[in-house]
Protein backbone atom coordinates (compact mmCIF):
# COMPACT_ATOMS: atom_id res chain seq x y z
CA UNK A 1 0.00 0.00 0.00
CA UNK A 2 1.31 3.41 -1.22
CA UNK A 3 1.19 6.05 1.83
CA UNK A 4 -0.05 9.31 0.76
CA UNK A 5 0.34 12.65 1.99
CA UNK A 6 -2.28 12.96 4.12
CA UNK A 7 -1.60 9.80 5.28
CA UNK A 8 1.17 11.64 7.06
CA UNK A 9 1.34 12.71 10.60
CA UNK A 10 1.34 16.76 10.36
CA UNK A 11 5.08 17.04 11.03
CA UNK A 12 5.65 14.52 7.98
CA UNK A 13 3.41 16.30 5.67
CA UNK A 14 6.39 18.09 3.52
CA UNK A 15 7.01 19.49 0.54
CA UNK A 16 6.60 17.05 -2.14
CA UNK A 17 8.30 17.85 -4.80
CA UNK A 18 9.50 15.62 -7.92
CA UNK A 19 12.13 13.29 -5.82
CA UNK A 20 9.42 12.46 -3.07
CA UNK A 21 8.11 8.63 -2.75
CA UNK A 22 5.99 7.82 0.06
CA UNK A 23 5.24 3.75 -0.91
CA UNK A 24 6.69 1.40 1.38
CA UNK A 25 8.84 -0.81 -1.03
CA UNK A 26 10.42 2.41 -2.12
CA UNK A 27 11.28 2.91 1.50
CA UNK A 28 12.07 -0.28 2.37
CA UNK A 29 14.58 -0.81 -0.35
CA UNK A 30 16.68 2.10 0.24
CA UNK A 31 16.73 0.74 4.39
CA UNK A 32 17.62 -2.40 3.45
CA UNK A 33 20.82 -2.22 1.74
CA UNK A 34 22.22 0.85 4.08
CA UNK A 35 25.53 0.27 5.99
CA UNK A 36 24.34 2.59 8.60
CA UNK A 37 21.85 5.34 9.67
CA UNK A 38 22.54 8.99 10.38
CA UNK A 39 20.02 9.14 13.24
CA UNK A 40 18.92 12.39 14.28
CA UNK A 41 16.85 13.15 18.12
CA UNK A 42 17.27 16.33 20.37
CA UNK A 43 18.99 16.62 23.80
CA UNK A 44 18.72 19.93 25.16
CA UNK A 45 17.04 21.87 22.57
CA UNK A 46 19.80 20.80 20.56
CA UNK A 47 19.83 18.41 17.13
CA UNK A 48 21.89 15.84 17.46
CA UNK A 49 23.24 13.43 14.58
CA UNK A 50 24.61 9.87 14.75
CA UNK A 51 25.80 7.51 12.90
CA UNK A 52 24.61 3.75 13.96
CA UNK A 53 24.21 0.40 12.76
CA UNK A 54 20.59 -0.31 12.50
CA UNK A 55 17.89 -3.04 10.93
CA UNK A 56 14.31 -3.35 9.70
CA UNK A 57 11.77 -5.68 10.88
CA UNK A 58 8.71 -4.73 9.00
CA UNK A 59 7.50 -1.49 10.15
CA UNK A 60 10.45 -1.02 12.91
CA UNK A 61 13.77 -0.10 12.74
CA UNK A 62 16.14 -1.45 15.75
CA UNK A 63 19.44 0.04 17.08
CA UNK A 64 21.62 -0.85 19.36
CA UNK A 65 24.13 0.54 21.50
CA UNK A 66 26.17 0.45 24.65
CA UNK A 67 23.96 1.14 27.50
CA UNK A 68 26.12 4.01 28.80
CA UNK A 69 25.48 5.68 25.44
CA UNK A 70 23.68 9.10 25.22
CA UNK A 71 21.14 7.69 22.53
CA UNK A 72 20.82 4.32 24.69
CA UNK A 73 20.78 5.76 27.97
CA UNK A 74 17.74 8.16 27.18
CA UNK A 75 15.87 5.57 28.29
CA UNK A 76 12.32 7.81 27.38
CA UNK A 77 10.42 7.64 24.57
CA UNK A 78 11.32 10.82 22.36
CA UNK A 79 11.11 11.87 18.61
CA UNK A 80 13.53 10.56 16.12
CA UNK A 81 14.63 11.12 12.32
CA UNK A 82 16.73 7.92 10.93
CA UNK A 83 17.93 8.81 7.59
CA UNK A 84 19.60 6.34 5.32
CA UNK A 85 21.36 7.99 2.08
CA UNK A 86 22.71 5.95 -0.76
CA UNK A 87 25.19 8.42 -3.26
CA UNK A 88 25.33 6.85 -7.00
CA UNK A 89 26.89 9.14 -8.52
CA UNK A 90 27.89 13.00 -9.75
CA UNK A 91 25.63 14.53 -11.89
CA UNK A 92 28.23 16.84 -13.98
CA UNK A 93 26.13 19.54 -15.80
CA UNK A 94 26.71 22.43 -18.24
CA UNK A 95 26.35 25.17 -15.41
CA UNK A 96 27.07 25.04 -11.94
CA UNK A 97 23.89 25.88 -10.93
CA UNK A 98 22.36 22.19 -12.55
CA UNK A 99 25.15 20.40 -10.66
CA UNK A 100 23.15 17.57 -8.45
CA UNK A 101 24.17 14.09 -7.07
CA UNK A 102 22.55 11.56 -7.96
CA UNK A 103 21.31 9.35 -4.42
CA UNK A 104 18.68 7.82 -2.88
CA UNK A 105 17.54 8.74 0.48
CA UNK A 106 14.69 6.99 3.29
CA UNK A 107 13.92 9.91 5.95
CA UNK A 108 11.96 8.06 8.92
CA UNK A 109 10.02 9.93 11.68
CA UNK A 110 8.97 8.13 14.68
CA UNK A 111 9.64 7.94 18.31
CA UNK A 112 12.55 5.75 19.81
CA UNK A 113 11.34 3.43 22.37
CA UNK A 114 13.71 1.20 24.62
CA UNK A 115 12.89 -2.00 23.90
CA UNK A 116 12.74 -4.10 26.99
CA UNK A 117 11.24 -7.30 25.75
CA UNK A 118 13.79 -9.83 25.86
CA UNK A 119 12.25 -11.49 23.01
CA UNK A 120 11.79 -8.56 21.44
CA UNK A 121 15.15 -7.74 22.00
CA UNK A 122 16.83 -10.87 21.07
CA UNK A 123 15.96 -11.17 17.49
CA UNK A 124 16.59 -7.13 17.05
CA UNK A 125 19.97 -8.11 18.18
CA UNK A 126 20.04 -11.46 15.89
CA UNK A 127 18.67 -8.82 12.82
CA UNK A 128 21.28 -6.04 13.18
CA UNK A 129 23.93 -8.37 13.07
CA UNK A 130 22.62 -10.12 10.39
CA UNK A 131 21.47 -6.85 8.51
CA UNK A 132 25.54 -6.02 7.78
CA UNK A 133 26.62 -9.38 7.54
CA UNK A 134 24.11 -11.98 6.68
CA UNK A 135 23.61 -15.07 8.53
CA UNK A 136 26.66 -13.84 11.04
CA UNK A 137 24.67 -14.66 14.10
CA UNK A 138 24.53 -18.45 13.19
CA UNK A 139 28.36 -18.49 12.52
CA UNK A 140 30.15 -16.96 15.99
CA UNK A 141 29.57 -18.11 19.53
CA UNK A 142 25.98 -17.82 21.12
CA UNK A 143 25.70 -14.11 23.08
CA UNK A 144 26.29 -14.45 26.71
CA UNK A 145 23.41 -13.12 29.73
CA UNK A 146 26.29 -10.40 30.62
CA UNK A 147 26.61 -9.41 27.01
CA UNK A 148 22.87 -9.28 26.40
CA UNK A 149 22.38 -7.11 29.49
CA UNK A 150 25.74 -4.79 28.62
CA UNK A 151 23.59 -3.86 25.10
CA UNK A 152 20.73 -1.42 24.67
CA UNK A 153 18.20 -1.53 22.08
CA UNK A 154 16.14 0.91 20.74
CA UNK A 155 12.98 0.67 18.06
CA UNK A 156 11.59 3.42 15.79
CA UNK A 157 8.36 2.43 14.42
CA UNK A 158 7.83 4.21 11.11
CA UNK A 159 4.84 6.75 11.53
CA UNK A 160 6.08 8.37 8.08
CA UNK A 161 8.71 7.96 5.48
CA UNK A 162 9.66 10.05 2.72
CA UNK A 163 11.98 8.47 -0.38
CA UNK A 164 13.90 10.76 -2.15
CA UNK A 165 15.53 9.76 -5.69
CA UNK A 166 17.48 11.20 -8.12
CA UNK A 167 18.65 9.40 -11.28
CA UNK A 168 19.49 9.79 -15.04
CA UNK A 169 21.45 12.78 -16.59
CA UNK A 170 21.48 16.32 -15.65
CA UNK A 171 19.39 18.48 -17.23
CA UNK A 172 20.68 21.50 -18.42
CA UNK A 173 19.26 24.82 -19.96
CA UNK A 174 18.26 24.50 -23.60
CA UNK A 175 20.42 26.90 -24.71
CA UNK A 176 23.83 25.40 -23.03
CA UNK A 177 23.24 22.10 -24.70
CA UNK A 178 25.31 24.43 -27.31
CA UNK A 179 28.40 24.81 -25.55
CA UNK A 180 31.70 23.46 -25.63
CA UNK A 181 31.79 21.58 -22.03
CA UNK A 182 31.43 18.22 -20.90
CA UNK A 183 28.11 16.69 -19.29
CA UNK A 184 27.26 13.61 -17.84
CA UNK A 185 27.62 11.21 -14.75
CA UNK A 186 30.52 10.24 -12.61
CA UNK A 187 29.45 7.05 -11.12
CA UNK A 188 29.92 6.51 -7.26
CA UNK A 189 29.98 3.12 -5.95
CA UNK A 190 30.49 1.11 -2.74
CA UNK A 191 32.72 -1.42 -3.36
CA UNK A 192 33.35 -4.77 -0.64
CA UNK A 193 36.95 -5.46 -1.14
CA UNK A 194 38.42 -8.53 -0.40
CA UNK A 195 37.96 -9.68 3.12
CA UNK A 196 41.66 -10.22 5.47
CA UNK A 197 41.51 -12.21 8.71
CA UNK A 198 43.23 -10.99 12.10
CA UNK A 199 45.71 -13.58 11.91
CA UNK A 200 44.32 -15.71 14.56
CA UNK A 201 42.05 -17.34 12.61
CA UNK A 202 44.40 -20.70 12.06
CA UNK A 203 42.12 -22.92 9.74
CA UNK A 204 38.62 -21.14 9.88
CA UNK A 205 37.01 -20.99 7.25
CA UNK A 206 36.12 -17.93 5.32
CA UNK A 207 32.16 -17.32 6.71
CA UNK A 208 29.59 -17.65 3.97
CA UNK A 209 28.24 -13.96 5.25
CA UNK A 210 30.62 -12.22 3.80
CA UNK A 211 29.89 -12.66 0.39
CA UNK A 212 26.63 -12.16 1.03
CA UNK A 213 27.32 -8.85 2.73
CA UNK A 214 29.03 -8.36 -0.75
CA UNK A 215 26.12 -9.51 -3.05
CA UNK A 216 23.93 -6.81 -0.77
CA UNK A 217 25.95 -3.88 -0.16
CA UNK A 218 28.18 -3.46 -3.39
CA UNK A 219 26.80 -1.13 -6.07
CA UNK A 220 28.36 -0.96 -9.41
CA UNK A 221 26.45 1.86 -12.15
CA UNK B 1 45.32 23.90 17.69
CA UNK B 2 43.82 20.96 19.19
CA UNK B 3 40.17 21.50 20.85
CA UNK B 4 40.06 20.11 24.40
CA UNK B 5 36.84 18.83 26.38
CA UNK B 6 36.87 22.40 28.05
CA UNK B 7 36.97 24.45 25.55
CA UNK B 8 33.92 23.17 23.90
CA UNK B 9 30.40 24.78 24.40
CA UNK B 10 28.34 22.76 27.50
CA UNK B 11 26.34 20.71 25.00
CA UNK B 12 28.83 19.23 22.96
CA UNK B 13 31.12 18.03 26.24
CA UNK B 14 30.78 14.64 25.15
CA UNK B 15 31.73 11.47 26.69
CA UNK B 16 35.32 11.01 25.93
CA UNK B 17 35.34 7.31 24.31
CA UNK B 18 38.71 5.98 23.07
CA UNK B 19 37.42 6.54 19.71
CA UNK B 20 36.74 10.32 20.00
CA UNK B 21 39.28 12.89 18.58
CA UNK B 22 38.41 16.67 18.85
CA UNK B 23 42.04 18.09 17.09
CA UNK B 24 41.13 20.06 14.17
CA UNK B 25 43.15 18.51 11.30
CA UNK B 26 41.44 15.18 12.50
CA UNK B 27 38.12 17.14 12.02
CA UNK B 28 38.65 18.51 8.61
CA UNK B 29 40.46 16.44 7.01
CA UNK B 30 37.32 13.80 7.60
CA UNK B 31 35.06 16.67 6.56
CA UNK B 32 36.71 17.60 3.34
CA UNK B 33 37.01 13.96 1.68
CA UNK B 34 32.85 13.35 2.39
CA UNK B 35 30.68 13.61 -0.13
CA UNK B 36 27.30 14.65 1.73
CA UNK B 37 26.52 15.87 5.21
CA UNK B 38 23.59 14.43 7.26
CA UNK B 39 22.52 17.73 8.46
CA UNK B 40 19.82 17.82 11.70
CA UNK B 41 18.13 20.88 13.07
CA UNK B 42 14.57 20.90 14.91
CA UNK B 43 11.31 21.86 13.43
CA UNK B 44 8.32 22.15 14.70
CA UNK B 45 10.29 20.36 18.09
CA UNK B 46 10.67 17.57 15.97
CA UNK B 47 14.68 16.45 14.96
CA UNK B 48 14.76 16.55 10.89
CA UNK B 49 18.44 14.87 9.05
CA UNK B 50 18.32 15.47 5.32
CA UNK B 51 21.66 15.01 3.04
CA UNK B 52 23.13 17.79 1.59
CA UNK B 53 26.39 18.78 -0.31
CA UNK B 54 28.78 21.30 1.63
CA UNK B 55 32.00 22.71 1.85
CA UNK B 56 33.93 23.56 4.22
CA UNK B 57 36.28 27.23 4.44
CA UNK B 58 38.32 27.25 7.98
CA UNK B 59 36.00 26.83 10.55
CA UNK B 60 33.18 27.35 8.57
CA UNK B 61 30.83 25.04 6.91
CA UNK B 62 28.72 26.02 3.91
CA UNK B 63 25.78 24.25 2.34
CA UNK B 64 23.24 25.11 -0.38
CA UNK B 65 19.52 24.60 -1.59
CA UNK B 66 16.70 26.29 -3.21
CA UNK B 67 15.08 29.10 -2.13
CA UNK B 68 12.66 26.68 -1.75
CA UNK B 69 13.83 24.09 0.30
CA UNK B 70 12.64 24.22 4.20
CA UNK B 71 16.10 24.27 5.59
CA UNK B 72 16.77 27.31 3.73
CA UNK B 73 13.90 29.11 4.21
CA UNK B 74 13.38 28.96 8.01
CA UNK B 75 16.16 32.07 7.09
CA UNK B 76 16.79 32.30 10.68
CA UNK B 77 19.76 31.14 13.20
CA UNK B 78 18.61 27.91 14.14
CA UNK B 79 21.10 25.22 15.94
CA UNK B 80 22.23 22.44 13.59
CA UNK B 81 24.21 19.19 13.94
CA UNK B 82 26.20 18.44 10.62
CA UNK B 83 27.72 15.24 10.67
CA UNK B 84 29.81 13.64 8.44
CA UNK B 85 30.59 9.33 8.34
CA UNK B 86 32.63 7.35 6.08
CA UNK B 87 32.66 3.69 6.23
CA UNK B 88 35.72 1.79 6.07
CA UNK B 89 34.77 -1.67 6.78
CA UNK B 90 32.97 -4.32 8.59
CA UNK B 91 34.68 -5.69 11.82
CA UNK B 92 33.80 -9.02 11.57
CA UNK B 93 34.30 -10.52 15.25
CA UNK B 94 33.98 -14.32 16.77
CA UNK B 95 31.21 -13.22 18.88
CA UNK B 96 28.18 -11.00 17.81
CA UNK B 97 29.07 -8.83 20.54
CA UNK B 98 32.37 -7.89 19.34
CA UNK B 99 31.49 -6.95 15.79
CA UNK B 100 31.88 -3.56 14.99
CA UNK B 101 32.60 -1.01 12.25
CA UNK B 102 35.38 0.43 10.69
CA UNK B 103 34.60 4.19 10.53
CA UNK B 104 35.60 8.07 10.49
CA UNK B 105 32.93 10.93 11.72
CA UNK B 106 33.25 14.34 12.12
CA UNK B 107 29.82 15.53 14.33
CA UNK B 108 29.54 19.83 14.47
CA UNK B 109 27.75 21.70 16.15
CA UNK B 110 27.04 25.26 15.49
CA UNK B 111 24.04 27.83 14.35
CA UNK B 112 22.94 27.86 11.19
CA UNK B 113 22.70 31.37 9.98
CA UNK B 114 21.93 32.44 6.21
CA UNK B 115 24.14 34.07 4.10
CA UNK B 116 22.77 37.22 3.00
CA UNK B 117 26.13 38.81 1.82
CA UNK B 118 26.60 38.17 -1.65
CA UNK B 119 30.56 38.12 -1.77
CA UNK B 120 30.50 35.29 1.19
CA UNK B 121 27.59 33.88 -1.09
CA UNK B 122 29.27 33.68 -4.05
CA UNK B 123 32.44 32.02 -2.62
CA UNK B 124 30.74 29.95 -0.64
CA UNK B 125 28.78 28.90 -4.03
CA UNK B 126 32.11 28.07 -5.55
CA UNK B 127 33.73 26.30 -2.60
CA UNK B 128 30.65 23.84 -2.62
CA UNK B 129 30.85 23.41 -6.42
CA UNK B 130 34.42 22.75 -6.42
CA UNK B 131 34.38 20.58 -3.23
CA UNK B 132 32.60 17.61 -5.21
CA UNK B 133 34.49 18.38 -8.03
CA UNK B 134 37.59 20.39 -7.78
CA UNK B 135 37.92 23.18 -10.11
CA UNK B 136 34.59 22.96 -11.81
CA UNK B 137 33.48 26.56 -11.57
CA UNK B 138 36.03 27.78 -13.88
CA UNK B 139 34.84 24.68 -16.59
CA UNK B 140 31.26 25.72 -16.63
CA UNK B 141 29.19 28.63 -18.15
CA UNK B 142 28.96 31.66 -15.66
CA UNK B 143 26.52 31.35 -13.28
CA UNK B 144 23.31 34.24 -14.38
CA UNK B 145 21.65 36.82 -11.64
CA UNK B 146 18.60 34.70 -11.59
CA UNK B 147 20.35 31.60 -10.51
CA UNK B 148 22.48 33.26 -8.03
CA UNK B 149 19.55 35.08 -6.28
CA UNK B 150 17.55 31.66 -6.33
CA UNK B 151 20.10 29.79 -4.33
CA UNK B 152 19.87 30.35 -0.50
CA UNK B 153 23.28 29.56 0.82
CA UNK B 154 23.39 28.58 4.89
CA UNK B 155 27.12 29.12 6.84
CA UNK B 156 27.60 26.63 10.05
CA UNK B 157 30.43 27.91 12.41
CA UNK B 158 31.79 25.21 13.91
CA UNK B 159 31.32 26.10 17.19
CA UNK B 160 32.21 22.61 18.50
CA UNK B 161 33.46 19.04 16.62
CA UNK B 162 33.98 15.67 17.70
CA UNK B 163 35.96 13.33 15.62
CA UNK B 164 35.58 9.76 16.30
CA UNK B 165 37.31 6.94 14.62
CA UNK B 166 37.58 3.07 14.11
CA UNK B 167 40.16 0.86 12.74
CA UNK B 168 42.04 -2.23 13.08
CA UNK B 169 40.70 -5.59 13.57
CA UNK B 170 38.45 -7.09 15.98
CA UNK B 171 38.81 -7.05 19.48
CA UNK B 172 37.38 -10.45 20.38
CA UNK B 173 37.65 -11.79 24.20
CA UNK B 174 41.22 -13.67 24.89
CA UNK B 175 38.86 -17.22 25.40
CA UNK B 176 37.36 -16.59 21.77
CA UNK B 177 40.60 -16.73 20.15
CA UNK B 178 40.69 -20.36 20.20
CA UNK B 179 37.17 -20.90 18.28
CA UNK B 180 37.13 -22.46 15.23
CA UNK B 181 35.69 -18.90 13.90
CA UNK B 182 36.65 -16.56 11.12
CA UNK B 183 37.62 -13.05 12.29
CA UNK B 184 38.86 -10.17 10.59
CA UNK B 185 37.89 -7.11 8.44
CA UNK B 186 35.38 -6.61 5.32
CA UNK B 187 36.63 -3.61 3.78
CA UNK B 188 34.39 -0.82 2.13
CA UNK B 189 35.37 1.38 -0.46
CA UNK B 190 34.13 4.04 -2.24
CA UNK B 191 35.09 3.81 -5.70
CA UNK B 192 34.38 6.08 -8.64
CA UNK B 193 32.96 4.47 -11.45
CA UNK B 194 33.99 5.32 -15.17
CA UNK B 195 32.56 9.28 -16.24
CA UNK B 196 29.71 8.64 -18.94
CA UNK B 197 28.43 11.64 -20.99
CA UNK B 198 24.65 12.47 -21.74
CA UNK B 199 25.14 12.04 -25.40
CA UNK B 200 24.89 15.41 -26.31
CA UNK B 201 28.18 17.04 -25.98
CA UNK B 202 29.88 16.21 -29.37
CA UNK B 203 33.13 16.54 -29.02
CA UNK B 204 33.85 17.98 -25.47
CA UNK B 205 36.61 16.69 -24.21
CA UNK B 206 36.42 15.09 -20.34
CA UNK B 207 37.04 18.17 -17.78
CA UNK B 208 39.94 17.64 -15.36
CA UNK B 209 37.81 17.96 -12.18
CA UNK B 210 36.38 14.46 -12.79
CA UNK B 211 39.40 13.03 -12.02
CA UNK B 212 40.35 15.46 -9.55
CA UNK B 213 37.15 14.36 -8.10
CA UNK B 214 38.51 10.11 -8.40
CA UNK B 215 41.60 11.06 -6.72
CA UNK B 216 39.91 12.86 -3.41
CA UNK B 217 37.20 10.43 -3.01
CA UNK B 218 37.69 7.02 -4.07
CA UNK B 219 39.08 5.05 -0.97
CA UNK B 220 40.95 1.50 -1.35
CA UNK B 221 41.77 -0.51 1.74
Amino acid sequence: MALTKSDLPPHARIRVGKRAHYDRKTVHDILDCGLVAHVGFVLDDRPMVIPMAYARIDETIYIHGAKAARIIKMNKSVPACLTVTHIDGLVVARSAFHHSVNYRSAVIHGQLRDVSDDTEKLKALIDVTNHLLPGRWDEVREMTNKEFKATGVLALEIEAATAKIRSGPPVDDDEDYELDVWAGILPVNTAIGTPYDDERCDDAELPISLGLAKKKFETRN
